[in-house]
């Protein structure tokens, strides 16, 4: 009887050519059959198919323990790796809560606003736009009383009403920056507590000019203020150029379906300061 | 000799029936022996039980591969699941900053406050209650100048001393909301910065009006504000009716052990609005 | 032939000696050689070496089965604490933030200041120290306008501007806390947000004094602020008599590179109360 026709073998052990190789399983209707159920005792004894049966488990042994060894290592070093990471998560979350409330500490944003009252920031007109008259705001829950000024909106709040409302869904409001400055980004923001956050503004676009009595204002960009995200939002003005300007012009383009008024609560001025 | 009456099997490797099983442990003396302890190399090749100790040899090598595999497969899987989730981990971390950032940010809790004066609330009385005499208040570490007025405990604070004081342990507050809510929670404020935190209110209920000349006062619950717990601390108000008030009364019913004067820092009342 | 005298054996696999032990691997000539290679089925036969290599097989087969199911009872272990690890880690992110942030809302430290107006505490003076003016402060973009005041640094503030500055590098403030205490620590507290920070405090000195017209001044201890550590950084005062205090100085010693001026935004003293 032969046994090293099979065509089926249990794996490539080994670079040496082992044939005759002891048929592991053969396959007969579809089933597989193992050596001993095709092989008696006494085929398996005198065809000496036991030499090369125990040849390839010796094979298979050795391949599998070796197998095993390589992947214990491995899992092992993965456990270490994230044994490791957990006993550093803790480490890790206290370190982005602890930025995190510096960078909120720091206005909330981290990010230097020429705009501000406290940088020496202040609103110079407000072109075509009418602040919204305060008796008719309080009884949208919100109480506007001596707040409908627009130098709120360079100012820190927390708290609904503190906010600059006008007429309409359409409004300018020009800003003197505290200095000439590169405008690298602006940053507009709402609150979250309203009950009615209809009046919060949407589209606007800015405009830089160089000075006061300048030239035609030049369009730094037009953003969408997304009511489902954080209450700041900030927004790169990609220019190329490095044109400073120290007069800014906010442009509320339209709002979230209030038709009466829009509220903004704060806009803010980022970038380099260039000495002129 | 004959090996197949042996007890023990090392394991059920195949639904094939394997007899004449060999035996692969024997116990004598309560010790486990070994095949080869009990099998001569002449017992051995002369039964053919090395015929039977190969095949099981084999079934068990194919038992223990297979296992193998399966379970490598399974730790492959566990250690990818864990691997992603230690990816994502970092930002599941910043969401969640950010996340608490914004509701900080939002007047601490996120809730809009119909007794806030920013919402347009008012104390309309402090029924039975004297308001603490800012002369005695100072010797406590808490410089209370002009702050002892009931109407502290409707805007934001986060320094001691910016609270209502009032004379012994028990007090009443009725406010005004901004409108006739359906009330659905308070919350009761008290800081943790203080010295001395025994002026703190303890047990308090809580009574809605309809209006402010409206019928007798109904009982909306009664809550114990933790000492131990967050500094802010919410309270459902469980009832089925729809029922809209006005008017909200705080009746504070005893503090954390100071028997002078007890201090409220804020209390806030939230709700539903509804047209009426 | 004799096969129990080759050196190199898989493993030491069982305390019972298997001599005449079958040799895995003969080294000849450098390279290794399996039992296999250099035992002919005839000798493997004659030899009876195939009883031997059986028994190693078995025994490294049972080996390799108990160390499989060992690591794989470790490999579960290790899995269920990672995966319970995970499971609990997003309580332990929520923990952990809403603890800072209840600190952040204490105060930004969650640490007493018994030097701030809140507790009571006051600036007395302001020994052989200028305040900045205001006019020249105001071209270094920060809007210092009836702002530097030395008692501004006994109150909180988040914003450019908010502090006590003071002509050059060095500078003295005196102030009266709000009672005798035993000083355990104080904060130096600088914001981030400003454009230049070479005008904040470096090394600095602090006195104790038991009264306003006491002894000579005590020092406390000398410190420095890190400019690019936290906002707010506590320092520990080592010193282990219990001598309470009623007067503190700040001494400025230098700072950050300004030569024009130096801007405090805030000193706050921590300490036990005692009784006197």
């Amino acid at each position: 009887m032969r046994i090293c026709k099979s065509k089926k073998v249990i794996m490539n052990l080994d670079p040496i050519d082992i044939c005759p190789k002891p048929a592991v399983y053969q396959r007969s209707n579809g089933r597989e059959s193992h050596l001993y159920d095709v092989l008696s005792f006494k085929d398996f004894t005198e065809t000496g198919a036991y030499y090369f049966e125990m040849r390839n488990i010796r094979y298979e042994l050795r391949y599998l323990t070796d197998k095993f060894d390589k992947i214990d290592i491995k899992r092992k070093k993965c456990e270490r790796k994230i044994l490791t990471y957990l006993l550093e998560n803790e480490h890790i979350i206290d370190k982005k809560i602890s930025d995190a409330l510096d960078v909120y500490d720091s206005d909330k944003i981290g990010l230097y606003d020429y705009a501000a009252l406290y940088a020496g920031g202040s609103v110079i007109s407000t072109p075509n736009t009418s602040p919204y008259l305060v008796e008719h705001a309080t009884i949208f829950l919100i109480n506007m009383n001596f707040l409908s000024d627009p130098k709120s909106i360079l100012q820190p709040t927390t708290l609904p009403g503190n906010c600059f409302a006008f007429d309409g869904t359409e409004g300018r409001v020009r800003i003197k920056l505290a200095r000439k400055i590169e405008i690298k980004a602006v940053t507009m923001e709402h609150i979250r507590l309203d009950v009615d956050r209809s009046s919060a503004p949407r589209e606007f676009r800015v405009y830089g000019l160089p000075h006061q009595n300048g030239e035609t204002p030049e369009v730094l960009g037009t953003f969408t203020y997304q009511l489902t995200g954080r209450p700041y939002q900030t927004f790169q003005i990609v220019n190329n150029d490095t044109k400073a300007f120290e007069i800014v012009e906010l442009h509320i383009l339209n709002n979230y379906g209030k038709d009466d008024y829009t509220c903004i609560y704060r806009f803010r001025v980022h970038g380099n300061y260039t000495e002129y």
